[in-house]
């Protein structure tokens, strides 16, 4: 190479670092999935105001936690929460060791397949599954039951797996929150050690940014080999007024953004935007029965009600999915 | 400038870009209070291995959990923990609102300065006094507090603020890790929200990466703004068994290096190595009466008993604060 090419090089080198940084930071979309409209705006406004150097809205990137709830806001809750689902499809697997189960409610429904008589007792019935099916096992034992079922199981009416049933436009976000310099976690009333076997793969969030629901569990040494037992005992549930105490412990700073769906996320993004400097909150509105579901006001699961009210008067960004959304799922993509 | 002397400046650069930070890498002693030794080779052997591109033995960085207790192991705990020091300043500054303490133990043997009368009833004196200066206001007011005291305290014999009172090895080790792709938590017996609001700064530790003991909150509206208060009512006790637990309930991935001092931190390092893959476990050994303390087997703070057997029967570091540490503390440094 000549010297001249050289420079050449260099100069061109030089120009389309400069030059094409800046270019790619204005043109390229990293919400390709949503529409432009108000909630858009909202998000690209919130980043461009907290990143921008010498604003008094500038945020260290140290405080930009972002928190989102799981069932529906970051994938699909319809029939029933996943969980549930598995729970379900646990007791078919568990049941030829229980035989005690076929004269047992909430299992003799279940196993009959009448959901709704074994849900007869309400919270009492979810609880008592739960146990069943989450406890009793190492943290290992359970984190490959739970890897195991999320890689085989199908969703009952879709029929995909459940990580595909997971929002295009929410795995959008999340990335391009990153790429500003957020830490992303997850706040879910879901259990903690359901989502951690696979919220890395899916969402880009390790482990130790997963919080949930919980039971205890318990140091032991089995042939002086350490293992952590799942009691079958509530630890924490996180949700409604839980979902603030549980950021405070876990994270141990107020998060500037929230991201819900339900009014149990209500509280988190009360607390959420009652902090000083710029603070933003989401809610997703299933507003889409053809795409995916649609549901609020009345519904018994991710009922949204008081929290749209809040939203409303408090010019929190609320998603419309049938508006706002190109595409709900990651397969839709053309 | 001539196009020659450009030419030369960019091959410069590339040079000592190049060629500089090979040197840099092989030269520069990351942790320079490190007496050569035992223990200071067996954490560069860790970093070389587990960083090593191809190797079995490499981890990929979301892997790379470091956990270290508080107490005795990234800051002294001598005469008593520093964090009951806190206490009997606050039992002191509450007093004037608390007129019943005159005549209710254990706050009257203390406002007399009879520490040792003031614990006659062991962990139940403990209790008390955290819960009379721990609990009962919001989480921010606690911060302010903790902020203030860490501000403006004294260690009763050394005359020194507590934070220059860690070890300027641990801080060197601290950021060697992270420098190496290490993510670092702390896992304390100690309060998590006496340690939050100075540990970033000191250590480098963000909230969320702090694990420790912690108490009730409750998430409230005051007037319309949310708070959340601080209950008397234990959450956590995180020691010994509670270590592993706490662990997994917040990181959720087994540490591959864990670094304590006492035999409260036993379990966490038992669990830690019990992992499979490069595994490491550090003991710091306060064996220096000069310039800290020497205690270990028989004492009643910090006591490395049980752990100081099963850390020679297999083979984890055990750091000689007085033989493997060139200075104590930062301000030793020359």
């Amino acid at each position: 190479m000549t010297m001249k090419r050289t420079l050449l090089t260099v100069f061109t080198l030089g120009f389309v670092l400069v030059f094409g940084s800046l270019a790619a930071a204005q043109t390229v979309d990293s919400l390709p999935s949503w529409n432009d409209g108000k909630a858009k705006q909202s998000i690209i406004k919130l980043v461009a105001t907290v990143t921008e150097k010498g604003s008094p809205d500038f945020v260290p990137p140290a405080e930009r936690i972002a928190v989102f709830d799981n069932d529906g806001t970051l994938w699909a809750e319809q029939p029933m929460y996943f969980q549930v689902l598995f729970a379900l499809d646990r007791v078919k697997a568990l049941a030829p060791q229980h035989p005690e189960w076929k004269n047992k409610e909430p299992f003799a429904s279940l196993l009959k397949g009448d959901v709704k008589a074994a849900m007869a007792d309400g919270m009492k019935s979810v609880v008592e599954i739960i146990m069943a099916t989450h406890a009793g096992m190492t943290t290992a034992e359970f984190e490959t039951i739970v890897s195991d079922w999320i890689a085989t199981a199908r969703h009952p009416t879709t029929k995909s797996p459940f990580t595909e049933m997971v929002y295009q436009p929410m795995l959008e976000l999340l990335t391009y929150l990153r790429a500003n310099g957020f830490k992303t976690f997850i706040v879910s009333g879901g259990g903690i050690e359901f989502m951690r076997p696979w919220a890395e793969g899916i969402y880009g969030i390790p482990p130790e940014q997963v919080i949930g629901s919980s039971i205890k569990v318990k140091y032991e040494l089995r042939d002086g080999s350490p293992a952590l037992v799942r009691l079958p005992e509530l630890d924490f549930y996180d949700d409604k007024e839980g979902k603030p105490v549980a950021i405070h412990q876990q994270i141990g700073r107020r998060p500037i953004a929230a991201f819900g769906n339900s009014d149990g996320d209500l509280q988190m993004l009360q607390w959420t935007t009652a902090g000083q400097g710029p603070r933003f909150a989401l809610y997703v509105h299933h507003t889409d029965a053809e795409r995916e579901w649609a549901y609020g006001r009345k519904s018994s699961m991710g009922r949204l009600d008081k929290g749209l009210d809040e939203a409303q008067a408090k010019g929190w960004t609320i998603v419309d999915m049938k508006q706002d959304w190109k595409v709900i799922y990651p397969n839709e993509k053309k």
